[in-house]
């Protein structure tokens, strides 16, 4: 996985976040079930992209058998979010998700727009998560979605 | 919206498109009940970002009232996929989907290899959709549905 | 000023746009007590970055004596903002803009973390002007308001 | 927060100075009553970005109870401005302000040269300030201030 | 060889497994029918760009001599691929390859839309060969095969 | 297909032949046949990417009905390889391409050292052909083979 | 010389302006002397990097003997600096200015802190001249002088 | 001041010389006395961008009470001239500098060949310095000269 | 061969100069001769690269049977000289060249710091020449000889 | 001179040759002749850029008077090269070769095709020189000669 031996952008409890977890045998579906929070924000967590509420930290520790003002350390302040990855993405599972939004960008455009008017999708008041589903012939999919507040431009 | 005027690599059917499409009053929604398709799907064809079939050629003519000879031409071929968009995007709808990619990407590349293993999620065999929900304050919120096959790393 | 003769960016309303108000003798100001709106508004829409309604259309076109229709076909759809400047700008005036991002970027951020926690100014529920102070020197001043909503992260 | 372990253009000094104001429970804005100076300029401070005098320095010390000498080495010299955050800015919060000159950067200057005639806002003769407002339906609006100086172009 | 000494990209098990290699006098080709994978697999194993089953790390822990539980720390999780190869190539021999890319990519793509359709060819449900040929005249040639599967586009 | 409408970089004649071809309903294996040419290096040629001989022009003219001295004035010279296609690559076809090499990039040099020595895989002495398989499953494969001459490194 | 047929960026003028300078047989120090300015800003007059007075436009349209109001439309604006060079500049002589602050710039900032304190050199209240030095070898020197305004940082 | 500590293609003997450049309370200006060379060549000797003759080298470790020996390891080679600064410069004062150059590096070239004819200014026999100028009004002025030999082109 | 159908950069003269050379049948060694210049300098000229005296000029003009004050126009005034050709080249035969200077860019300053100093080849007062050898197997190399004054660095 | 000090992409041993052979006061041309290479393919050894042979190995260990295991770690792989330099390049002397390139690549191709035809001189079956001339007047001359192998571009 992506670590900090080869990405100097990690902070370096994302090593540790990820051996503990390993050591543990838990998932992550079983970490967000514990804080109440989605498995994605969870991993999000384990790469300083998302923040981590004093509970969350107290409950992260236990889970993963860490000292707990270690972790608060750690995660304790503002993630500083969107340096972990490089852009473009050269990480081929990545890079699919980075070409969707290359190949339909202008597309959701137009019909975000059609539908809510002159905004944007918030990036912030936002949550995401992924699911699997097999069809009848045994294929696995992948779903992810996206889901965020519409916010209209003020006229000023 | 996104012109041939400003941007050198859209092709020329798609100010025609946008201008039919503006005359006759006609939604993506109401386009893609048209030809049967989502209408990211129809967006995307006016970009010149998707195939159209002979059929949604000719069904796109009718309605457009646009000769189907003229849009064949235009929309027949194999679409050149991906340089309509310049990546970053600058546009800010467009830049907030990118965002969510740069934040999120490794956490959906670290739930995904934990629920499937090695692969990555087709953005070939593929579909999405824009949904609209109003939440009981009566705020919109936007909805991205991402689905796509997932596909195992061979072994050689 | 930025010209589509150089700048093929920039929507081609822009050049006939700025041309009439030079004509009319119009400044921003006077354009945006016409219109409701701020100068710095008035001047986004002449560059295409910034919606104006159909009622400003009317009255932009009336002020600069252009034909309603014409405006309404170049200036009447959803702005694609952002694409009209090169960035990192090279014009010395807007570079300053964009180094005082660069020197006091993070110190804006821990700042704002500490006062409103873990969030974003928004940028699209927001607004800007420009005002002009002359200190006892007799020496002029340009101060320039940014107000935004503060969006906090969701949690998920 | 932003730190010297994944900003390798941090100064070292950084980490200390943030990990004592934790530990002493010191806001900026305290510290800037203490100093007598902005609290936007104490968190330059912290990243390196301002400069700091001898007085600064020396109340900086006493109040986050470092080394007067070390903290005079690490602060005392000239800074080197701009280094420290990568441009354009992934961090999302930082984003937004960079894509407000993004977005509004040519009409800006619009404005300031119809209001000033030709030349620039000094991002060295130069202060700015955040302010937090709260409007009657009890949301959060940041407020970000830049004033600098109007400086002509030489005529030569 | 490229070398984490030179290449910050690169595992740091990289070094560890060339030179254990070297110590074993193991050819690529060996280890390829040691572990019933290919030998372009194996280096690309070797690179950290490749998964190596559980299997494949105990015999390849045996092949050279290492702890099984190291090599199982360093390779036994899923590979970042991608990053470990600046692009463009500057080393000569990549780019040709890349080159071969740049020169022949669109009549790739002509000639396999014309045979398959929209779609297209999978990196992922792939495999590859290096051979080498000589000819009668005693000159050698390379020959690299690539073999993946077709993926038509979805309609939606 | 890339057109001279939106890639500025390809040669006018590329429209032209491309147009012709699809009038006379001939496929590029075909046109292959009768110029004695593998069905890439036609394409390579509509691309302008490859040299046609007086021979391939004056076959090629005959095939798509098109006056030989246009032709020849355009294809005549020696072509300007390289640059018609942007790199990265943004259309998703050749992207795989491209993938290949970051992917595989490094493993494919130490094979290929470890079969031949110091030096490189010619991509000059060079020829390419494209296949298509189908498995007992009734699914299709792309199969693509580079051949190139080994050309070692000169001691001096 | 730089000619608006190769390069997008200059002004349509510029090509006139040369041509007309050209044909009249006058130097850069002719109209310097004419418009009672430096013959550098002449030059970047010319290339629309530096503005013209109502008075300068009047006595350039005289000198060159070009309509008065077309000369005013294209000059009397507030120039875009910065847009006409691209940087690194690939032309020789320009490459040249640029390398000496790549290679002096870090020097140059030492040795201005040390007699100024922190603060910046104007380029804004600035002016250049060039000159020509003959030494007694008969070898030609040329000399660049630049001398701006020294701004100090303002505390706040 | 740039150190090695956040830039890391600064040799290490910078930080050494600085230091002691301080501890002993020297100045460029009284350093370049005493070796007999422009304070600003002291300067770029102290960042690794000029070299230090074997003599230069002698009266430096004097004058900073350092081992000549180190000194000499460290200085004694041929500079590595224009690594230690990232261009474009992010550093306000250098920045302005580089700015001059992108806003009249056509003019100057227009001025030059016009004065000297088809060549450059070289930027190796070449001599700078640094001036301050205080005005009538009490206003400080840096001066900065480039002195370089007229290099024409060569026939051939 | 580079035209400016494809290439922006180059001047529109390139493609009257080619034309015409093809039409006259000459090749730039016998232009050379006419005009008493290397051939390199000729291709050069011919891509704006070099300057043309007014002796040149005349000449050329003859030989293609072209006005010479056309020619004088397009090629008479001081050569912007750099951007005709974009950097990285992607053009196989001009990469070569470029990867020379890449792979052995090092050793030709440590060899040439040896034998002559601190200081630089000059590319101004320079010339080059390409020959042609054919060894005694048959095969044909292609020798291309660089050769310019060594200028040492001043000392100030 | 360039070392890993500052630049991370040699490999370490660069420094311990460049270092012992101060220590021995050994030219590269006096290592060539010992090696019986040339001059610049020593320096390339040095700086990881060729090949060295076993017997270059052993001849190098005994002329620097380094242990000839070690040397062979370091040195006896197959080399990366193209990665040490960073292009384009800032150092001055090795920008004025990357600067022939760019200014007469487009006119190299257009001779080296009219005297070989279609294909590239080849950088891997290549040699190269420096050398050293002194004109009438005392003048120093560097002469750097490239001679590659003609490759013709394979029809296929």
């Amino acid at each position: 996985m992506f670590s900090t031996e080869t990405n100097k952008n990690l902070p370096p409890v994302t090593d540790i976040l990820f051996k503990q977890k390993k050591a543990k045998g838990l998932s992550f579906e079983k970490l967000g079930e514990l804080l109440g929070r989605d498995e994605v924000a969870i991993a999000a967590i384990f790469y300083g992209q998302a923040q981590a509420s004093p509970d969350d930290i107290k409950k992260l520790a236990e889970a993963l058998e860490l000292n707990e003002v270690v972790v608060a350390n750690d995660l304790g302040g503002f993630p500083d979010r969107g340096r972990a990855l490089e852009m473009p993405p050269r990480e081929p599972l990545i890079y699919r998700l980075y070409e969707i939004i290359q190949n339909y960008g202008l597309a959701y455009k137009a019909v975000l727009n059609e539908k809510f008017g002159d905004g944007i999708m918030s990036a912030i008041a936002f949550s995401t998560k992924v699911e699997k589903e097999t069809d009848d012939k045994g294929v696995d999919w992948a779903v992810i979605t996206l889901r965020g507040k519409w916010l209209p431009y003020s006229r000023f």
